[in-house]
């Protein structure tokens, strides 16, 4: 992608707060007292395991969704997903009375395809490899004429997520940092844009799997390098960056951290015990970041994005002690 | 217990606020949606499993420990528990600088004794019986001189548990009932008091295991039955109701229904999931009756009690479907 091009705005995120408002709930902001000492700074939780369809993933599909014209928005919209996306795209489709469809790989989690059903979306089940997925879709959107809305490399989904940092920082105004997680990189992409566009001086670091850190290689390589074969429970973030979201980290993000797998299931267990809340593993990202120590953060006041809380109850990803 | 006695007043209560309203927290009210369909009425879950040591224990235990004297409170607390109430005394106790002695039986979870522990109260075991653990807590007062505060049957306790009603009922005035656990019936006396103190029409209904229903069974025999070996996931409802309780359940609260084992962890289920918090099984007793349609509140607006988050993450009560 030209590096020339344009990208997303503060203007654009603003404007995506005014179309979703009512259509997405203000999640509420988090403190711990017992965590704060844990890490030795003010940490400020936004509770996106409470947000419509259980992520903050609901902020990009509706922006997206009512972004479409009326002309648009008849022929439907389309996605693939093995996750939070497809849920979030078949609410914001219902919400605006069009049809979803939602292109799944079979060997996803049975509670991701009846959470899209939920909503009313429609699923087609494809095979767990990536020409599966994109043959698959492009029939669907051959066949039905339907609009694609990409789960993060699209201005109008990057715009919605980064809704969740101006709420952030509505409630919090005086944060020194944000840590915010990385997978395909639409979350980053808008928290930084709105937070930097807000406030120059907030330091935004992403926080990735090291077994899915693309994100913090691309950065370094100064193009998109891809992961192989990601194994990291944190399954939220096992995409690549896109062009879209590549660009606008580049521009905007100052570092980016990576976190181990088992400080990942440590970080989601203390959240779990202490804040008596259920965050998925991709949403324990950034607090493991803070728990190791991973990030400088001593002594000052941090936003940490908790992105999710779509969990499957019978395979929590720790043993008996 | 003489029926004339003196029992609970509202003003109680209200002085019991005042004196804890800034060493514990107040709770949120949070809502679902989807549960409120599940159910046919309009649920407001408050929120006592984020309270400070994780249940609603911090309320009665800080209401007792700071209605002492300087003179009483020199020569410490000491209770018995296996559960909440132990940490909550502990943590009052350090707020006010002075000793807690807890005992605890020995096959109680570790993870209670920790929590005692944790904010610096003494540990005594005893052995898991009756009379094991009254002739412990009977010692250590002999030998310490320390003032006993009983995990429900005080008023001073009652009068901390009610507050949480008095808070509920700021947040949403207009409830037209509650539904609370009943074990040993100190947040129920508390709970009842308060609610029919502000709002005599306000109809509140205790909830008990099916395999603990003392509660219910007291009061259509009009005097304290008891349970012989109650076997209940909700381990903070084992408890029979003492001679202050039961008068004053008696005189407040208007009906006790009772739930199954099975109903407690399928309703425990549905809140973790749906509404993204931990709670435990004690905690989820309310939520269980209005699933399962245990009490009249079709198209009402009901307040539930969430009354804690203590659970154990390794011996979760279900298993893989």
């Amino acid at each position: 992608m030209d590096p020339e091009a344009p990208g997303l705005t503060l203007d654009d995120v603003r404007e995506a707060q005014r179309r979703i408002q009512h259509k997405i709930d203000r999640t509420p902001v988090m403190t711990s007292a017992t965590l704060d000492s844990a890490v030795g700074a003010r940490l400020f939780f936004k509770c996106e395991n409470f947000q419509k369809a259980g992520a903050f993933k609901a902020r990009g599909a509706t922006n997206a969704v009512f972004s479409l014209s009326d002309e648009q928005a008849r022929r439907g919209v389309a996605t693939h997903s093995s996750g939070n996306h497809g849920a979030a795209l078949a609410r914001a489709a219902r919400l605006r009375q069009i049809p979803a469809v939602v292109v799944v790989p079979r060997d996803a989690a049975r509670i991701k395809r009846e959470s899209v059903e939920r909503y009313g979306g429609k699923v087609v089940l494809c095979e767990p490899t990536l020409r599966s997925r994109e043959e698959t879709l492009e029939r669907v959107i051959a066949d039905s004429g339907a609009i694609l809305i990409h789960p993060y490399n699209d201005l109008r989904v990057m715009a919605g997520q980064g809704t969740v940092a101006l709420e952030l920082l509505e409630t919090v105004p005086d944060l020194d940092c944000i840590l915010c997680p990385v997978g395909g990189g639409g979350l980053l992409s808008g928290v930084a844009t709105a937070a930097k566009g807000v406030n120059p001086s907030i330091r935004v670091i992403g926080v990735e799997p090291a077994a899915a850190d693309d994100a913090a290689r691309s950065l370094r390589a100064g193009r998109i390098v891809t992961n192989a074969n990601p194994s990291t429970i944190a399954d939220g973030l096992r995409a690549n960056l896109g062009d879209r979201t590549f660009l606008q980290i580049r521009r905007t993000v100052d570092e980016i951290v990576t976190v181990t797998e088992e400080s990942i299931v440590g970080a989601m267990r203390q959240i779990w015990e202490i804040m008596k809340i259920l965050v998925e593993p991709s949403g324990a990202v950034p607090y493991a970041a803070a728990a190791d120590g991973k990030a400088d953060i001593s002594g000052k006041r941090v936003g940490i994005i908790l992105t999710g809380g779509n969990v499957d109850l019978d395979s929590l990803p720790w043993r008996k002690r």
